[in-house]
């Protein structure tokens, strides 16, 4: 892929967001994207290729959000982006001049998504890449469910320390921890109390806290929440405010 | 290495290519080279050190193949890369000035191949580099063996995704499958038809597709083709014909 | 990190050193930085961000050392850079009009250390971060020991391979293996001479050799020694020399 952006726009700064998104994991793919971005120059072009459907009928996006360019399958994981910020506008990537001439049907990184991000930082316009959509998939996740004495989430990522990021926001917390200090019920464990920063538990502690990413999130002191807890995303969380 | 390389030419361009090649595995180098290098501009200088002799009295090459250049140790890793396309010039890489100072003789990448690529890339011609060579080493790897009714051949790379990539040319096929669907034999296992995209199977299928090198591969949809049937290149493989 | 050190710098040229530093190992990135940093042009800011103890009153340091710049938490992780080279002053990074507006208790990576560093590359001198510091905190790490007889040190880093590196320097045996072959003992093995490169050893033996950062280190050729020997840095080595 990066050859094929640097033969296009030998002058484009490319960097690798991650790795570490597993295989086909388009709700980690959505969490590490919503994540990132907004750290990134405005008019950024962000190309994401977690595309298990490769090849299928799934339409190509790209879309203007936030004053940063997404290109992405049409599988879903740009909803959580999408959700913090309306997008200005939304194409189905058509436009065959702009991919490479062979295209396989196993690898539109590097034979669409590549040529086509390379063409857009050298100043075309996504108009240009094909027609308006209304729409793009969304992914089936729910909104964090507030009552009187709980809010559920869930758990959509494991960064590489093994951390558990959930899609409960601090400010929500913020709103209603007027009482006492809640407690976080994850896999059947209890864990009393949010903490600030990691080194506050003792090595080995099951602890929770908002990342840097402002969710909640379960850690494990010096250790790997996600092994210790056989944590998978999609996982149910919840926080007990009183 | 990228020190070396900003220091002598602080406006390189780097990238790289992969990590992912096993250790000290020359055949899965050979092949990581060969899918990478076309996609690159031309006069790339492509850089290769899995080099498990390095330190031993093996050459380095620096060869001008196809408008790219080439610096490898003389193992057998641009095999691929020179039955695909005759080498214009190889060189026996022996110019000292050219190199760090200090040449350990466990870190060729660090103290020659980097500050040899980065002259390069300052416009000093392979041919300063040392005295031409006729002949570079070749891998001992049969091409695919074509029968009435099979074609054989040898899998011999192994991706991040744990799909297994074969030396089965699709146009080797397209020539032959005039008939019947063909199916494959891997491992014991046979996998009827051919595919053309991963979402065609079932997820955790068997399945046999061209994958985006243009050579016959098998995969598992959403899982790891290689650690089911656990394949460690080289593998053989046989396409039944009829 | 990187979106943030583009959005202040987009010129600057980041390249990333290792990501192999297990986990809030801050031996392991003491070594991993002393190796690479020589490497790197002069001025080079080099930002190490092993930091398990993120968000706690440790202190974060800019430093001058040997014609670089070294951004780091106060953790000792620059300890070996400083035995080598004496630090030509010490900032106690405090200024905070050179951090993002928000900085968050958990990624000091990208909140704090990436805009710091693109602010450098700038031009942005040290001393304009903060106050000066008379010292640093120094990871308890005991020299080499030497004896008539022996030379006792500590393993303390695995490479990507295996290998397991001490701090044993080639110099000190130079000066002292006048007479016969030295043997390496470690884990129980005893390990007979010291060779030159890792193919000198035949296929799955235990070997001991110089690497290329000058230290002694003990491999397995085609193999992982870590993994064959568990070893887990610190780990104690002896050479006996007679």
């Amino acid at each position: 892929m990066k050859g094929v952006i640097f033969s296009i726009n030998p002058a484009a700064r490319v960097v690798d967001v991650t790795h570490s998104v597993p295989q086909g994991n388009v709700l980690s793919a959505a969490f590490a994207i919503l994540s990132a971005y907004p750290y990134f120059p405005s008019r950024t072009v962000h190309v994401i290729v977690v595309d298990p459907g490769v090849g299928s009928s799934r339409k190509i996006l790209a879309a203007s959000i936030d004053n940063h360019i997404f290109l992405a399958p049409d599988n879903g994981v740009l909803s959580l982006v999408m959700r913090k910020k309306k997008a200005k506008s939304i194409i189905d990537v058509k436009e065959q001049r702009y991919f490479l001439k062979n295209v396989t049907p196993t690898f539109h990184g590097r034979d669409i998504f590549a040529p086509v991000a390379a063409h857009i930082t050298r100043g075309v316009s996504i108009s240009k890449l094909g027609p308006k959509l209304m729409d793009a998939v969304q992914l089936n996740i729910e909104e964090p469910n507030v009552t009187e004495k709980h809010v559920t989430g869930t758990i959509f990522y494991v960064d590489s320390f093994g951390n558990c990021i959930s899609n409960i926001p601090k400010e929500l917390l913020d709103a209603r921890a007027d009482k006492d200090q809640p407690s976080v019920h994850v896999k059947g464990q209890k864990i009393p109390g949010i903490r600030t920063f990691y080194a506050q538990g003792k090595k080995g502690a099951l602890i929770a806290l908002f990342g840097s990413t402002g969710f909640l999130e379960v850690a494990v002191v010096g250790g790997n929440a996600a092994k210790r807890l056989k944590i998978r995303p999609p996982c149910p969380i919840k926080v007990s405010l009183y």
